[in-house]
Protein backbone atom coordinates (compact mmCIF):
# COMPACT_ATOMS: atom_id res chain seq x y z
CA UNK A 1 0.00 0.00 0.00
CA UNK A 2 1.22 3.29 -0.83
CA UNK A 3 -0.10 6.92 -0.95
CA UNK A 4 2.10 7.28 -4.23
CA UNK A 5 4.45 9.57 -5.30
CA UNK A 6 3.27 12.64 -7.49
CA UNK A 7 4.66 14.18 -10.19
CA UNK A 8 2.35 16.95 -11.56
CA UNK A 9 4.59 18.66 -13.41
CA UNK A 10 6.86 15.76 -15.30
CA UNK A 11 5.86 15.20 -19.07
CA UNK A 12 6.81 11.65 -19.54
CA UNK A 13 7.85 10.81 -22.88
CA UNK A 14 7.27 6.56 -22.31
CA UNK A 15 4.41 5.31 -24.87
CA UNK A 16 1.48 4.98 -22.85
CA UNK A 17 -1.19 2.21 -22.82
CA UNK A 18 -4.28 2.68 -24.11
CA UNK A 19 -7.27 4.25 -22.13
CA UNK A 20 -9.77 1.31 -21.30
CA UNK A 21 -13.21 2.69 -22.34
CA UNK A 22 -15.19 -0.18 -20.74
CA UNK A 23 -14.68 0.54 -16.76
CA UNK A 24 -17.39 1.27 -14.47
CA UNK A 25 -19.29 -1.19 -12.79
CA UNK A 26 -17.27 -1.71 -9.62
CA UNK A 27 -16.65 -0.32 -6.12
CA UNK A 28 -13.61 1.96 -4.62
CA UNK A 29 -11.40 -0.62 -3.16
CA UNK A 30 -9.80 1.40 -0.06
CA UNK A 31 -7.81 0.95 3.15
CA UNK A 32 -9.30 3.28 6.07
CA UNK A 33 -7.61 4.53 8.73
CA UNK A 34 -8.95 4.15 11.79
CA UNK A 35 -6.30 4.42 14.37
CA UNK A 36 -7.63 5.88 17.54
CA UNK A 37 -10.85 6.95 15.81
CA UNK A 38 -14.19 6.37 17.20
CA UNK A 39 -16.11 3.88 15.84
CA UNK A 40 -20.19 3.71 17.01
CA UNK A 41 -21.82 -0.10 16.10
CA UNK A 42 -25.32 0.04 16.87
CA UNK A 43 -27.00 -3.14 18.06
CA UNK A 44 -24.90 -6.00 19.63
CA UNK A 45 -25.65 -9.36 17.68
CA UNK A 46 -23.70 -11.64 15.98
CA UNK A 47 -23.32 -9.38 12.73
CA UNK A 48 -21.90 -6.87 15.39
CA UNK A 49 -18.89 -9.11 16.66
CA UNK A 50 -18.14 -9.52 13.06
CA UNK A 51 -17.94 -5.85 12.70
CA UNK A 52 -16.19 -5.61 16.19
CA UNK A 53 -13.57 -7.52 14.92
CA UNK A 54 -13.04 -5.91 11.57
CA UNK A 55 -12.59 -2.72 13.49
CA UNK A 56 -10.53 -4.15 16.44
CA UNK A 57 -7.61 -4.97 13.76
CA UNK A 58 -7.34 -1.08 12.61
CA UNK A 59 -7.19 -0.14 16.21
CA UNK A 60 -10.40 2.03 16.33
CA UNK A 61 -12.12 2.98 19.59
CA UNK A 62 -15.49 1.19 19.88
CA UNK A 63 -18.57 2.23 21.46
CA UNK A 64 -21.44 -0.59 21.12
CA UNK A 65 -25.09 0.41 21.88
CA UNK A 66 -27.64 -2.45 22.53
CA UNK A 67 -29.64 -4.00 25.47
CA UNK A 68 -28.20 -6.88 27.06
CA UNK A 69 -30.48 -9.61 25.89
CA UNK A 70 -29.29 -8.33 22.31
CA UNK A 71 -25.96 -9.28 23.12
CA UNK A 72 -24.34 -12.15 21.17
CA UNK A 73 -21.98 -13.99 23.45
CA UNK A 74 -18.41 -13.16 20.96
CA UNK A 75 -19.85 -9.81 20.83
CA UNK A 76 -19.74 -9.87 24.98
CA UNK A 77 -15.92 -12.00 24.51
CA UNK A 78 -14.84 -9.31 22.79
CA UNK A 79 -16.22 -6.41 25.81
CA UNK A 80 -14.30 -8.49 28.37
CA UNK A 81 -11.23 -9.04 26.00
CA UNK A 82 -10.67 -5.19 25.06
CA UNK A 83 -11.59 -2.97 28.11
CA UNK A 84 -9.35 -0.48 26.61
CA UNK A 85 -10.48 -0.01 23.24
CA UNK A 86 -14.65 -0.74 23.49
CA UNK A 87 -17.07 0.97 25.82
CA UNK A 88 -20.12 -0.95 26.53
CA UNK A 89 -23.55 0.67 26.98
CA UNK A 90 -26.65 -1.88 28.13
CA UNK A 91 -29.19 0.72 25.85
CA UNK A 92 -30.92 1.80 22.23
CA UNK A 93 -29.23 4.44 20.40
CA UNK A 94 -30.84 7.88 21.32
CA UNK A 95 -31.01 10.32 18.83
CA UNK A 96 -28.50 12.09 16.93
CA UNK A 97 -26.42 13.37 19.54
CA UNK A 98 -24.42 9.97 20.09
CA UNK A 99 -23.03 10.37 16.41
CA UNK A 100 -21.45 13.94 16.39
CA UNK A 101 -17.83 12.64 18.23
CA UNK A 102 -17.91 9.33 15.71
CA UNK A 103 -15.90 9.26 13.05
CA UNK A 104 -17.71 6.00 11.54
CA UNK A 105 -21.04 4.26 12.09
CA UNK A 106 -22.31 1.02 11.67
CA UNK A 107 -25.73 -0.28 12.10
CA UNK A 108 -26.22 -4.39 13.02
CA UNK A 109 -30.13 -4.39 13.69
CA UNK A 110 -32.94 -6.64 12.68
CA UNK A 111 -35.25 -3.15 12.44
CA UNK A 112 -34.72 -1.56 8.92
CA UNK A 113 -36.40 1.46 9.91
CA UNK A 114 -34.33 2.27 12.80
CA UNK A 115 -31.41 1.48 10.89
CA UNK A 116 -32.58 3.90 8.52
CA UNK A 117 -33.16 6.68 10.44
CA UNK A 118 -29.74 5.61 11.88
CA UNK A 119 -28.39 6.21 8.34
CA UNK A 120 -30.07 9.67 7.87
CA UNK A 121 -28.55 10.90 10.71
CA UNK A 122 -25.14 10.19 9.58
CA UNK A 123 -25.44 11.51 6.23
CA UNK A 124 -26.95 14.67 7.87
CA UNK A 125 -23.47 14.32 10.24
CA UNK A 126 -21.39 13.59 7.02
CA UNK A 127 -20.24 10.19 9.05
CA UNK A 128 -19.64 7.30 7.14
CA UNK A 129 -22.00 4.66 7.67
CA UNK A 130 -22.62 1.45 6.95
CA UNK A 131 -26.25 -0.49 7.76
CA UNK A 132 -25.86 -4.53 7.71
CA UNK A 133 -28.71 -5.63 5.18
CA UNK A 134 -29.37 -2.43 3.59
CA UNK A 135 -26.74 -2.17 0.99
CA UNK A 136 -28.26 1.16 -1.13
CA UNK A 137 -27.86 3.39 2.18
CA UNK A 138 -24.51 2.12 2.64
CA UNK A 139 -21.18 4.50 2.32
CA UNK A 140 -18.81 1.26 1.65
CA UNK A 141 -19.31 -2.88 1.66
CA UNK A 142 -17.20 -5.33 3.24
CA UNK A 143 -15.71 -8.23 1.71
CA UNK A 144 -14.23 -11.54 2.12
CA UNK A 145 -10.34 -10.65 4.18
CA UNK A 146 -7.87 -12.72 4.37
CA UNK A 147 -4.75 -11.54 7.12
CA UNK A 148 -1.67 -12.20 7.24
CA UNK A 149 0.24 -9.59 9.82
CA UNK A 150 0.61 -6.64 7.55
CA UNK A 151 -0.32 -8.68 4.70
CA UNK A 152 -4.58 -7.52 4.54
CA UNK A 153 -6.73 -8.81 1.07
CA UNK A 154 -9.88 -8.09 0.71
CA UNK A 155 -12.28 -9.83 -1.86
CA UNK A 156 -15.50 -8.34 -3.54
CA UNK A 157 -17.52 -9.52 -5.68
CA UNK A 158 -19.41 -6.49 -6.21
CA UNK A 159 -22.94 -8.07 -4.37
CA UNK A 160 -23.01 -11.19 -7.00
CA UNK A 161 -22.81 -13.52 -4.00
CA UNK A 162 -21.04 -14.16 -0.72
CA UNK A 163 -20.26 -17.77 -1.47
CA UNK A 164 -18.01 -16.74 -4.17
CA UNK A 165 -16.30 -14.31 -2.48
CA UNK A 166 -15.90 -17.42 0.43
CA UNK A 167 -14.50 -19.25 -2.39
CA UNK A 168 -12.23 -16.89 -3.98
CA UNK A 169 -10.58 -16.33 -0.28
CA UNK A 170 -9.44 -20.17 -0.53
CA UNK A 171 -8.12 -19.95 -3.69
CA UNK A 172 -6.31 -17.21 -2.79
CA UNK A 173 -5.24 -18.74 0.33
CA UNK A 174 -3.94 -22.06 -0.74
CA UNK A 175 -1.51 -19.91 -3.25
CA UNK A 176 -0.76 -18.51 -0.30
CA UNK A 177 2.34 -19.93 2.11
CA UNK A 178 1.47 -18.60 5.22
CA UNK A 179 5.04 -16.69 5.08
CA UNK A 180 4.24 -14.04 3.16
CA UNK A 181 3.25 -11.67 6.12
CA UNK A 182 6.25 -12.17 8.48
CA UNK A 183 8.22 -11.74 5.04
CA UNK A 184 6.77 -8.65 4.13
CA UNK A 185 7.16 -7.49 8.20
CA UNK A 186 11.05 -8.32 7.70
CA UNK A 187 10.86 -6.25 4.57
CA UNK A 188 9.58 -3.16 6.10
CA UNK A 189 12.49 -4.01 9.09
CA UNK A 190 15.10 -3.66 5.99
CA UNK A 191 13.65 -0.56 4.93
CA UNK A 192 13.73 1.20 8.23
CA UNK A 193 17.14 0.19 8.63
CA UNK A 194 17.87 1.12 5.23
CA UNK A 195 16.17 4.56 6.11
CA UNK A 196 18.81 5.58 8.98
CA UNK A 197 21.57 4.49 7.14
CA UNK A 198 20.43 6.87 4.15
CA UNK A 199 18.29 9.57 5.76
CA UNK A 200 16.10 11.86 3.86
CA UNK A 201 13.03 12.25 1.99
CA UNK A 202 12.45 12.10 -1.94
CA UNK A 203 15.27 12.94 -3.99
CA UNK A 204 18.39 11.16 -6.13
CA UNK A 205 18.49 9.30 -2.64
CA UNK A 206 15.28 8.37 -2.15
CA UNK A 207 14.69 7.33 -5.44
CA UNK A 208 18.67 5.02 -5.07
CA UNK A 209 16.88 3.59 -2.05
CA UNK A 210 13.65 2.22 -3.86
CA UNK A 211 15.00 0.99 -6.34
CA UNK A 212 17.54 -0.88 -4.27
CA UNK A 213 14.49 -2.30 -2.04
CA UNK A 214 12.52 -3.44 -5.02
CA UNK A 215 15.98 -5.45 -6.45
CA UNK A 216 15.85 -7.25 -3.27
CA UNK A 217 12.26 -8.10 -3.04
CA UNK A 218 12.97 -9.27 -6.85
CA UNK A 219 15.69 -11.44 -6.11
CA UNK A 220 14.54 -12.97 -2.67
CA UNK A 221 11.94 -15.18 -2.41
CA UNK A 222 9.81 -15.14 0.09
CA UNK A 223 11.50 -18.40 2.72
CA UNK A 224 14.55 -16.22 2.06
CA UNK A 225 12.84 -12.86 3.11
CA UNK A 226 11.84 -14.28 6.13
CA UNK A 227 15.21 -16.00 7.63
CA UNK A 228 16.10 -11.87 7.80
CA UNK A 229 17.49 -11.21 11.16
CA UNK A 230 19.15 -8.33 12.99
CA UNK A 231 22.52 -10.02 11.89
CA UNK A 232 21.81 -10.69 8.57
CA UNK A 233 20.09 -7.61 7.69
CA UNK A 234 23.41 -5.62 9.09
CA UNK A 235 25.37 -7.95 6.35
CA UNK A 236 22.96 -7.52 3.92
CA UNK A 237 23.35 -3.49 4.36
CA UNK A 238 27.27 -3.30 4.71
CA UNK A 239 27.29 -5.81 1.73
CA UNK A 240 25.08 -4.98 -0.17
CA UNK A 241 23.80 -1.42 0.09
CA UNK A 242 27.16 -0.05 0.99
CA UNK A 243 28.55 -1.53 -2.43
CA UNK A 244 25.43 -1.06 -4.87
CA UNK A 245 24.91 -4.83 -5.35
CA UNK A 246 22.37 -6.88 -4.02
CA UNK A 247 23.86 -10.07 -2.84
CA UNK A 248 21.57 -13.20 -2.93
CA UNK A 249 21.14 -14.62 0.70
CA UNK A 250 23.17 -18.13 -0.54
CA UNK A 251 26.00 -15.29 -1.23
CA UNK A 252 25.34 -13.71 2.14
CA UNK A 253 25.68 -16.36 4.35
CA UNK A 254 28.88 -18.12 2.58
CA UNK A 255 27.19 -20.72 0.68
CA UNK A 256 27.42 -21.12 -2.89
CA UNK A 257 25.18 -24.24 -4.09
CA UNK A 258 23.88 -24.61 -6.94
CA UNK A 259 20.02 -23.80 -6.18
CA UNK A 260 18.69 -26.06 -9.08
CA UNK A 261 20.41 -29.22 -7.40
CA UNK A 262 19.39 -28.57 -3.73
CA UNK A 263 16.78 -30.56 -2.20
CA UNK A 264 16.20 -29.31 0.83
CA UNK A 265 12.78 -28.91 1.95
CA UNK A 266 10.40 -31.95 2.22
CA UNK A 267 8.09 -30.37 -0.64
CA UNK A 268 10.88 -31.17 -3.10
CA UNK A 269 11.05 -35.07 -1.96
CA UNK A 270 7.69 -35.77 -2.12
CA UNK A 271 7.76 -34.09 -5.76
CA UNK A 272 10.37 -37.09 -6.78
CA UNK A 273 8.57 -40.07 -5.16
CA UNK A 274 5.87 -40.93 -8.06
CA UNK A 275 9.20 -40.14 -10.52
CA UNK A 276 11.20 -43.08 -8.29
CA UNK A 277 7.64 -44.95 -7.91
CA UNK A 278 7.13 -45.01 -11.75
CA UNK A 279 11.30 -45.93 -12.44
CA UNK A 280 11.08 -49.06 -9.66
CA UNK A 281 7.65 -49.85 -11.02
CA UNK A 282 9.21 -50.07 -14.46
CA UNK A 283 12.44 -52.20 -13.72
CA UNK A 284 10.34 -54.88 -11.55
CA UNK A 285 7.77 -54.97 -14.65
CA UNK A 286 10.75 -55.26 -17.12
CA UNK A 287 12.65 -57.58 -15.31
CA UNK A 288 9.73 -60.20 -14.59
CA UNK A 289 9.03 -59.89 -18.45
CA UNK A 290 12.49 -60.98 -19.42
CA UNK A 291 12.66 -63.34 -16.53
CA UNK A 292 9.82 -65.43 -18.05
CA UNK A 293 11.31 -65.58 -21.52
CA UNK B 1 -19.32 -8.66 -0.76
CA UNK B 2 -21.93 -8.44 1.27
CA UNK B 3 -24.19 -6.01 4.12
CA UNK B 4 -24.28 -8.97 5.66
CA UNK B 5 -27.68 -10.10 7.70
CA UNK B 6 -27.86 -8.85 11.61
CA UNK B 7 -29.28 -10.62 14.73
CA UNK B 8 -29.08 -9.34 17.30
CA UNK B 9 -31.99 -10.82 19.51
CA UNK B 10 -31.13 -14.56 18.57
CA UNK B 11 -28.39 -16.16 20.54
CA UNK B 12 -26.52 -19.07 19.21
CA UNK B 13 -25.79 -21.80 21.46
CA UNK B 14 -23.60 -23.18 19.00
CA UNK B 15 -19.62 -22.85 20.72
CA UNK B 16 -17.54 -19.78 19.35
CA UNK B 17 -13.84 -19.99 18.34
CA UNK B 18 -12.27 -17.99 21.33
CA UNK B 19 -11.70 -14.43 20.73
CA UNK B 20 -8.42 -13.21 19.34
CA UNK B 21 -6.19 -11.15 21.52
CA UNK B 22 -3.72 -10.32 19.35
CA UNK B 23 -5.84 -8.08 16.96
CA UNK B 24 -4.87 -4.59 15.61
CA UNK B 25 -2.03 -3.10 13.51
CA UNK B 26 -4.32 -3.21 10.40
CA UNK B 27 -6.11 -1.26 7.73
CA UNK B 28 -9.76 -1.12 7.66
CA UNK B 29 -10.28 -2.79 3.59
CA UNK B 30 -13.73 -1.44 2.49
CA UNK B 31 -15.39 -1.28 -1.05
CA UNK B 32 -16.25 2.01 -1.14
CA UNK B 33 -19.71 3.00 -3.07
CA UNK B 34 -18.78 6.08 -5.36
CA UNK B 35 -22.02 5.54 -7.93
CA UNK B 36 -22.88 9.17 -9.21
CA UNK B 37 -21.29 10.98 -6.47
CA UNK B 38 -18.66 13.85 -7.08
CA UNK B 39 -15.10 13.32 -6.97
CA UNK B 40 -12.24 16.12 -6.54
CA UNK B 41 -9.15 15.28 -8.41
CA UNK B 42 -6.51 18.18 -7.43
CA UNK B 43 -3.28 17.87 -9.99
CA UNK B 44 -3.34 16.31 -13.19
CA UNK B 45 -0.19 14.62 -13.46
CA UNK B 46 0.69 10.57 -13.76
CA UNK B 47 -0.36 9.85 -10.07
CA UNK B 48 -3.64 11.40 -10.95
CA UNK B 49 -4.39 10.18 -13.78
CA UNK B 50 -3.80 6.38 -11.83
CA UNK B 51 -6.76 8.02 -9.25
CA UNK B 52 -8.99 8.88 -12.47
CA UNK B 53 -9.00 5.05 -13.30
CA UNK B 54 -9.95 3.67 -10.15
CA UNK B 55 -12.42 6.35 -10.02
CA UNK B 56 -13.98 6.21 -12.93
CA UNK B 57 -14.13 1.99 -12.39
CA UNK B 58 -16.53 2.77 -9.17
CA UNK B 59 -18.95 4.71 -11.31
CA UNK B 60 -17.81 8.69 -9.86
CA UNK B 61 -18.40 11.87 -11.55
CA UNK B 62 -14.57 13.34 -11.44
CA UNK B 63 -13.22 17.08 -11.60
CA UNK B 64 -10.00 17.37 -12.33
CA UNK B 65 -8.32 20.82 -11.72
CA UNK B 66 -5.05 21.19 -12.59
CA UNK B 67 -2.94 23.95 -14.61
CA UNK B 68 -2.77 22.71 -18.80
CA UNK B 69 0.77 22.09 -18.25
CA UNK B 70 0.74 19.83 -15.42
CA UNK B 71 -1.72 17.60 -17.12
CA UNK B 72 -0.30 14.19 -18.04
CA UNK B 73 -0.41 12.39 -21.01
CA UNK B 74 -3.00 9.64 -20.22
CA UNK B 75 -5.11 12.11 -17.65
CA UNK B 76 -5.41 13.75 -20.93
CA UNK B 77 -6.57 10.49 -22.68
CA UNK B 78 -8.82 10.06 -19.85
CA UNK B 79 -10.20 13.39 -19.80
CA UNK B 80 -11.24 12.88 -23.77
CA UNK B 81 -11.94 9.34 -23.45
CA UNK B 82 -14.57 10.05 -20.70
CA UNK B 83 -16.39 13.33 -21.28
CA UNK B 84 -19.56 12.61 -19.28
CA UNK B 85 -17.65 11.54 -16.01
CA UNK B 86 -14.96 13.87 -16.01
CA UNK B 87 -14.85 17.88 -16.02
CA UNK B 88 -11.40 19.56 -16.13
CA UNK B 89 -10.70 22.81 -15.16
CA UNK B 90 -7.45 24.81 -16.70
CA UNK B 91 -6.45 26.09 -13.32
CA UNK B 92 -5.35 25.65 -9.78
CA UNK B 93 -7.54 24.73 -6.20
CA UNK B 94 -9.20 28.31 -5.62
CA UNK B 95 -10.51 27.65 -1.89
CA UNK B 96 -12.63 25.76 0.09
CA UNK B 97 -15.74 26.43 -1.69
CA UNK B 98 -14.42 23.99 -4.32
CA UNK B 99 -15.06 21.18 -1.34
CA UNK B 100 -18.41 21.66 0.04
CA UNK B 101 -20.35 19.74 -3.00
CA UNK B 102 -18.10 17.02 -3.09
CA UNK B 103 -18.04 13.55 -1.67
CA UNK B 104 -14.55 13.15 -1.96
CA UNK B 105 -11.44 14.85 -2.50
CA UNK B 106 -7.81 13.32 -3.66
CA UNK B 107 -4.52 15.46 -4.17
CA UNK B 108 -2.15 14.64 -6.31
CA UNK B 109 0.40 17.38 -6.21
CA UNK B 110 4.28 17.78 -5.80
CA UNK B 111 3.44 21.05 -2.92
CA UNK B 112 3.23 19.18 0.10
CA UNK B 113 2.33 22.59 1.78
CA UNK B 114 -0.86 22.87 -0.59
CA UNK B 115 -1.52 19.18 -0.21
CA UNK B 116 -1.66 19.99 3.30
CA UNK B 117 -3.78 23.14 3.40
CA UNK B 118 -6.46 21.33 1.28
CA UNK B 119 -6.69 18.17 3.72
CA UNK B 120 -7.27 20.65 6.44
CA UNK B 121 -10.19 22.11 4.15
CA UNK B 122 -11.75 18.71 4.37
CA UNK B 123 -11.52 17.71 7.64
CA UNK B 124 -13.33 20.44 8.43
CA UNK B 125 -16.10 20.29 5.90
CA UNK B 126 -16.09 16.42 6.52
CA UNK B 127 -15.27 15.27 3.15
CA UNK B 128 -12.92 11.81 2.81
CA UNK B 129 -9.53 12.98 1.44
CA UNK B 130 -6.13 11.11 0.60
CA UNK B 131 -3.10 12.86 0.02
CA UNK B 132 -0.53 11.93 -2.39
CA UNK B 133 2.91 10.91 -0.36
CA UNK B 134 1.18 12.22 2.90
CA UNK B 135 0.41 9.38 4.69
CA UNK B 136 -0.35 10.88 7.79
CA UNK B 137 -3.12 13.24 6.68
CA UNK B 138 -4.87 10.39 4.39
CA UNK B 139 -8.68 9.30 5.21
CA UNK B 140 -7.25 6.09 3.57
CA UNK B 141 -4.58 4.53 1.60
CA UNK B 142 -4.73 2.52 -1.68
CA UNK B 143 -3.70 -1.22 -2.13
CA UNK B 144 -2.47 -3.18 -5.33
CA UNK B 145 -5.69 -4.08 -7.23
CA UNK B 146 -6.77 -7.24 -9.53
CA UNK B 147 -9.93 -6.71 -11.43
CA UNK B 148 -12.26 -9.25 -13.39
CA UNK B 149 -15.46 -8.25 -14.22
CA UNK B 150 -17.67 -8.05 -11.07
CA UNK B 151 -14.11 -9.89 -9.20
CA UNK B 152 -11.67 -6.62 -7.22
CA UNK B 153 -8.83 -7.72 -5.08
CA UNK B 154 -7.20 -5.51 -3.23
CA UNK B 155 -3.63 -6.51 -1.67
CA UNK B 156 -2.14 -4.00 0.94
CA UNK B 157 0.73 -4.21 3.07
CA UNK B 158 -0.18 -1.37 5.39
CA UNK B 159 2.90 0.73 4.17
CA UNK B 160 5.68 -1.91 4.19
CA UNK B 161 6.79 -2.24 0.73
CA UNK B 162 4.86 -1.32 -2.31
CA UNK B 163 7.03 -3.63 -4.10
CA UNK B 164 5.96 -6.45 -1.89
CA UNK B 165 2.39 -5.82 -2.75
CA UNK B 166 2.77 -5.85 -6.20
CA UNK B 167 4.80 -9.28 -5.93
CA UNK B 168 1.72 -9.99 -4.09
CA UNK B 169 -0.71 -9.17 -6.42
CA UNK B 170 1.61 -11.13 -9.47
CA UNK B 171 1.26 -14.27 -6.98
CA UNK B 172 -2.68 -14.07 -6.94
CA UNK B 173 -3.26 -13.30 -10.34
CA UNK B 174 -1.06 -16.50 -11.37
CA UNK B 175 -3.49 -18.58 -8.89
CA UNK B 176 -6.63 -17.24 -10.92
CA UNK B 177 -7.64 -18.88 -14.07
CA UNK B 178 -8.91 -15.43 -15.36
CA UNK B 179 -12.38 -17.38 -15.85
CA UNK B 180 -13.39 -16.15 -12.09
CA UNK B 181 -14.80 -13.16 -12.90
CA UNK B 182 -17.24 -14.55 -15.69
CA UNK B 183 -18.01 -17.41 -13.28
CA UNK B 184 -18.89 -14.84 -10.50
CA UNK B 185 -20.91 -13.28 -13.23
CA UNK B 186 -22.52 -15.72 -14.33
CA UNK B 187 -23.60 -16.55 -10.50
CA UNK B 188 -25.25 -13.48 -10.36
CA UNK B 189 -27.12 -14.01 -13.40
CA UNK B 190 -28.17 -17.45 -12.28
CA UNK B 191 -29.43 -15.54 -8.44
CA UNK B 192 -31.23 -13.10 -10.15
CA UNK B 193 -33.37 -15.42 -12.17
CA UNK B 194 -33.81 -17.41 -9.10
CA UNK B 195 -35.49 -14.44 -6.85
CA UNK B 196 -37.26 -14.12 -10.16
CA UNK B 197 -38.94 -17.42 -10.04
CA UNK B 198 -39.05 -17.54 -5.99
CA UNK B 199 -39.18 -13.54 -4.89
CA UNK B 200 -39.35 -12.05 -1.40
CA UNK B 201 -37.21 -11.32 1.33
CA UNK B 202 -35.32 -12.83 4.31
CA UNK B 203 -37.68 -15.57 6.07
CA UNK B 204 -38.00 -19.19 5.53
CA UNK B 205 -37.55 -18.93 1.37
CA UNK B 206 -34.66 -16.56 1.27
CA UNK B 207 -32.53 -18.89 3.46
CA UNK B 208 -33.32 -21.81 1.32
CA UNK B 209 -32.37 -19.65 -1.54
CA UNK B 210 -29.32 -19.13 0.10
CA UNK B 211 -28.65 -22.49 0.87
CA UNK B 212 -29.41 -24.00 -2.76
CA UNK B 213 -26.91 -20.93 -4.25
CA UNK B 214 -24.36 -22.08 -1.73
CA UNK B 215 -24.36 -25.80 -3.23
CA UNK B 216 -24.30 -24.97 -6.71
CA UNK B 217 -21.20 -22.80 -5.72
CA UNK B 218 -19.82 -25.74 -3.90
CA UNK B 219 -20.74 -28.68 -6.17
CA UNK B 220 -19.85 -26.82 -9.54
CA UNK B 221 -16.13 -25.67 -10.08
CA UNK B 222 -15.36 -22.44 -11.95
CA UNK B 223 -15.25 -23.49 -15.61
CA UNK B 224 -18.38 -25.12 -15.23
CA UNK B 225 -19.95 -21.79 -13.88
CA UNK B 226 -18.64 -20.00 -17.10
CA UNK B 227 -21.37 -22.06 -19.42
CA UNK B 228 -24.30 -21.26 -17.85
CA UNK B 229 -26.04 -19.34 -20.75
CA UNK B 230 -29.91 -18.43 -20.77
CA UNK B 231 -30.66 -22.31 -21.60
CA UNK B 232 -28.46 -24.05 -18.86
CA UNK B 233 -29.83 -21.77 -16.24
CA UNK B 234 -33.53 -22.46 -17.26
CA UNK B 235 -32.64 -26.08 -17.25
CA UNK B 236 -30.23 -26.01 -13.74
CA UNK B 237 -33.99 -23.98 -12.29
CA UNK B 238 -36.46 -26.63 -13.48
CA UNK B 239 -33.99 -29.84 -12.84
CA UNK B 240 -32.54 -28.62 -9.60
CA UNK B 241 -34.22 -25.71 -7.46
CA UNK B 242 -37.74 -27.04 -8.40
CA UNK B 243 -36.97 -30.64 -7.09
CA UNK B 244 -34.50 -29.41 -4.27
CA UNK B 245 -31.57 -31.15 -5.45
CA UNK B 246 -28.13 -29.52 -6.91
CA UNK B 247 -27.54 -31.63 -10.34
CA UNK B 248 -23.99 -31.43 -12.08
CA UNK B 249 -23.40 -29.50 -15.22
CA UNK B 250 -22.51 -33.06 -16.54
CA UNK B 251 -26.13 -34.63 -15.08
CA UNK B 252 -27.29 -31.29 -16.78
CA UNK B 253 -26.24 -32.22 -20.06
CA UNK B 254 -27.29 -35.29 -19.98
CA UNK B 255 -23.73 -36.58 -20.00
CA UNK B 256 -22.81 -39.20 -17.11
CA UNK B 257 -19.07 -39.54 -17.21
CA UNK B 258 -16.59 -40.27 -14.52
CA UNK B 259 -14.65 -37.41 -13.81
CA UNK B 260 -11.61 -39.59 -12.41
CA UNK B 261 -10.97 -41.03 -15.11
CA UNK B 262 -11.52 -38.18 -17.67
CA UNK B 263 -8.30 -37.37 -19.19
CA UNK B 264 -9.67 -34.44 -21.58
CA UNK B 265 -7.10 -31.45 -20.75
CA UNK B 266 -3.95 -31.32 -22.07
CA UNK B 267 -2.81 -30.41 -18.99
CA UNK B 268 -3.79 -33.68 -17.71
CA UNK B 269 -1.95 -35.26 -19.77
CA UNK B 270 1.31 -33.46 -19.35
CA UNK B 271 1.47 -34.03 -15.71
CA UNK B 272 1.32 -38.13 -17.04
CA UNK B 273 4.68 -37.62 -18.88
CA UNK B 274 6.99 -37.44 -16.18
CA UNK B 275 5.68 -40.72 -15.27
CA UNK B 276 5.61 -42.72 -17.85
CA UNK B 277 9.26 -41.47 -18.74
CA UNK B 278 10.07 -42.88 -15.56
CA UNK B 279 8.58 -45.77 -15.87
CA UNK B 280 10.38 -46.59 -19.48
CA UNK B 281 13.35 -45.54 -17.82
CA UNK B 282 12.99 -48.18 -15.19
CA UNK B 283 12.48 -51.00 -17.83
CA UNK B 284 14.86 -50.10 -20.09
CA UNK B 285 17.46 -50.14 -17.35
CA UNK B 286 16.25 -53.06 -15.63
CA UNK B 287 16.09 -54.85 -19.13
CA UNK B 288 19.96 -53.86 -19.45
CA UNK B 289 21.15 -54.90 -16.78
CA UNK B 290 19.36 -58.78 -17.28
CA UNK B 291 20.51 -59.08 -20.53
CA UNK B 292 24.67 -58.13 -19.35
CA UNK B 293 24.40 -60.74 -17.14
Amino acid sequence: MSSASSSTTSLSLQPTPPVPHNLGGGSFLIAWQLKDKQVLIVGGGEVASQRIESILAADAFITVLSPAKGVHVRTRQFIDAYPARITYYDRRFSGPAEIHKMDMVLTALDDVNRSRDICEMCREAKVPVNAADIPDLCDFYFGAQIRDGPLQIMISTNGNGPRMAALMKKKIGEALSGKEGEAIEKVGILRARLKDRAPGVGGLLGRKRMKWMSEVCNTWDIDDLTELDDALIARLLDQGWDKSVVPTLAQLKGVHKSKAWSLGSNQDWAMLLPLVGSFALGAVCSFALVRRR
